[in-house]
């Protein structure tokens, strides 16, 4: 339910404007260093405080202004001491500092279109209104700091895992995608993303078949971030148009396993995507839907409070999702 | 690692030509009546013995000999009594009548590309080398006999699930694909597909956010099937096309939600896709290859023991898999 | 790990000396109303600053003052809004206000007797030596949290679960429990105790065979307990000497079942008992063990900073356990 | 329900007078040898075929004779070649030869007292009569096969486990268990036991705070033996009546840890107790409860057909459970 992982196990807790959100983080082994700091700069990423991989001080292109303003202080409540892990649970929490539930009022006795709100409601016959609750993507601040810990497990490791934007539309130039994605804010309108992974230095032998294979648990890690609505990895979908003769013998490796072989990592780099979905939070959805309401109502949006590409801030998050993946492996 | 599943737990066991691949089904509710025959049949078309999804009584294209001369009868050990389950575990066997492992002896030192032959060496520092031992989609009939329960199962609550092929290479026309199939074998090539599940009669609610999302189980399950490379629902990949506008306020269903929100099966059909990649088995990657090899040593694979399109017999294989899915969520 | 059951999910965490214990309460129904006070009893019952069972406003015999001192003071992060839960993971803390780290000073570089500071530093390389970190009973404050939770839960089923003092050394009046561990703390010693549970309102059919029996997931939780060093359910221990055409035949239920058969509640009361054992922390073992030490160094225990009987404290333990493995039954 | 551990799993089947009891064990490490005589020689044990702990050729004081005269031959379908691991899924038959299901026709009505009989059928609303079906001790035989090869694999650590019987009834002389068991036997009755078990050669720190203990993971490992109504370990239940000063001052290991300490080992040799009751099968018991009913209808029963002290038989069972729970732990 809130818990990912067996072995290095995250436990996440949190409605998007209640008291705090938070995670207890167990398995950690003892003694060893964390970079608070380093975790500190994923979470500014992750809110589009600072550019995507911390291109610059500035805010990314498209992110809710919210997200900048809030600081995401990470209070750690047990497991570490002096900044060196116990062995015992790392719990924290981050206090929500701009809740504004004013702002969503309106939402007490409304169903926002292409979110979670209908089945929340009839699932549990309750639901925090106020900004999506737990269904929020607020909930991935603390999916970043556990992963962060994850990555500098993994970095002592020779690890490394980086993700990057490779699609927003039709557009594949890296260079054009603020330009582009502020249009489309500018538009009011939202658009979708496609986060392309890589994993380096991965040793061969991780992944248990046959169902414990590591693109499943990749896979399952990845549909469990909001928005995202699929995952591939090595020739992925595109290789449905291959002959075998021309896939095989190619030298592309991308078109051949995608660093796993048989459920199992071959010590190729491992390279997935995810595609990420535009939000429906955008004012053109909102106008049209509620065009017989009273404006006001949803007032919140029409200043411009969503992201207009929320595969910019998944960056991190799936960052943080794959580590926990590997972190996980029992055989680590 | 092999069972799939907690509260409707599939444990799978058995190499390709070993004496027999069976499973252990848990969790299976006391006084089911179970259809055999339909068992049977569902064996049958993953063999590709009859047509895919029965449409005749002949041999599916581009199936290995193999599989159509292997009865693949099941053994019932335990669990049931006169087709009436007793709440106990069920255990299966079907033994490898036509288990061949003379045709694989020059596989003992060779890794054949594409497949897991290295990894499984490099990870065991042991393995069955005849057919690909445990990495074979052999093992892929014990999946499709305890999906086949799992479905009864929801059938009596009136849920179905019906995969397809939708995509053969780049033809799209299902009357087509046979003789499109037929053409990739005989030229010894191989080539990808994918398969698309729809699921109807789903009740509102089944899906545990954060982690455990109905679409991060489907993902997992569709994940660890041989050779699928890629899992989409709702407006996948081509969703990154998209804008907002244009996606919430469309009337296609598969635009907007894929049947789930948050997490959680939102009432509407669950519909999903999965890719398939070319397998390496085929004569023409092995003649490459091998070319400086005697060709006697893979005569095995030039009389056409392979599959051109294992997308075909992967359908009944993704049906077991969502039916075992939505078999073991615990609110059922 | 530090996660107890799988549907009704707790995680415990937080060191007795650190900012704060708490824990993470994942899969409780949404729409119940939790009775925040009847928790706070809870607590104060496990700490000693009412009677046991609330026999009266004064504090139990036997009980260390930081115990009764201290406010155990629950903060509420997520899950629960004006008493409501909303199907999300209530997240609590309760802060250690009354934290004395200079009091364990003596202990950073000494093992106790009897205690787990050794295992805990040659498991981990690190560990929190005031006051026991990880290790001390502290953690079973929130223990209790969670468990009031599920005994709410259970009482709307009419299930009740009620734990009580037995046996303290030789003495089984309870009506002189209070004196003779006074006088036993008096002497600076301590001594074991059995606690007995019983179980009302069970339905039939909890408990799955053949490994996830009723009695092996409550002697699980119980043996998951500080200082418990034995677990028996029915005829127990005593049943050694009974002929089966004794046992049998008689009319006494606690000969018989004690309320569960092959694994599987019966429908009448669970009657448990587990036995504590007299805690290492005494005056007595401290000044043998150092006496060539200064006696300054474990000051902080000779002015009786410990329990006599832990067995006392216990008690609500014993009922927060056994809630918990009944409510995270799936059957429920 | 019937999988017993996580990286060392094991998964059990099948009913008593079915086809077959076995098991699937997965998590074993690739390369293996097995010693496969060892495991028949210890289904030999269970099964009273020779004396326990190979004392001698002879057949076991008080166990049934149905037992003795069964081969309980061992039949490998799968993760073994020539006595060598794959790292795949071990699986084993052992086929029902010498099940007589008329002896127990006369239970297709009726519920044994003091057996699982009733609670099965109120659970399952079917059951397989056929002497006690899946709750019939006869499923430890397949727990018997996994633990020995458990007991393999810490064997090559240095690790030793060895169960004996210390007590049955009153008696605890060991040189009178075979005399007073064939005297009850005699007499027509049955009586309870006590097996102390011993695990010498643990390494420090294995046991996961504060769930996860070691100790919590032996008492469900035992408690899910079939009669067995007691756990404890150290001091135990003895242990009531020490004082602090008294325990802790001792020399004796067995007052002090059992070999663990804070749920973690401690280097020490582990030492636990189980406890079992009399069976309710006996013919006094039978006599008395079906007084008015036709002698020959548990005619069965009167020939002898029924172990006088279930403990004898368990040992072998112990310490099977006893490697399955260390084998299982992650950190081996």
């Amino acid at each position: 339910m809130n818990t990912f992982g067996e072995k290095f196990a995250f436990t996440s807790f949190g409605e998007s404007h209640g008291r705090a959100i938070g995670g207890v983080l167990d398995g950690v082994p003892a003694g060893l260093h964390i970079d608070l700091d380093l975790i500190q700069r994923e979470l500014d990423c992750r809110a589009g405080r600072i550019g995507n991989k911390a291109r610059g001080e500035r805010r990314e292109a498209g992110v809710s202004p919210r997200a900048v303003r809030e600081a995401d202080e990470v209070e750690w409540l047990s497991g570490v001491i002096d900044g060196v892990t116990l062995g015992t649970p790392i719990a924290f929490i981050i206090r929500n500092s701009d809740a504004r539930p004013e702002d969503y009022e309106w939402l007490r006795h409304t169903y926002r279109i292409g979110h979670a709100d209908r089945v929340y409601q009839e699932k549990y016959g309750i639901r925090d209104h106020r900004g999506g609750g737990r269904a929020s993507a607020r909930e991935t601040a603390a999916r970043v700091v556990a992963g962060s810990i994850a990555k500098q497990i993994l970095a002592e490791k020779n690890i490394h895992i980086e993700a990057k934007l490779v699609q927003v539309g039709e557009e594949t130039n890296a260079e054009r995608f603020d330009a582009y994605i502020a249009a489309i804010q500018q538009d009011g309108d939202s658009i979708g993303g496609i986060v392309e992974c890589r994993i380096t230095g991965m040793p061969v032998g991780v992944g248990e078949p046959i169902f414990d294979k590591l693109q499943a648990h990749l896979a399952f890690a990845m549909m469990s971030i909001n928005a995202c609505k699929g995952f591939e990895y090595g020739s992925g979908f595109e290789g449905v148009n291959k002959k075998g003769s021309e896939m095989y013998l190619s030298e592309d490796t991308r078109l051949i396993s995608g660093g796993i072989a048989g459920g199992i990592s071959d010590g190729t780099p491992i390279v997935f995507r995810c595609v990420f979905k535009p939000t429906a939070s955008n004012r053109k959805t909102l106008e049209e839907v509620f065009q017989d309401s009273k404006v006001s109502e949803f007032q919140g949006f029409k200043v411009g409070r969503h992201d207009a590409c929320v595969a910019v801030r998944a960056v991190p998050v799936v960052e943080a999702m794959a580590a926990m993946v590997l972190a996980d492996w029992h055989d680590f």
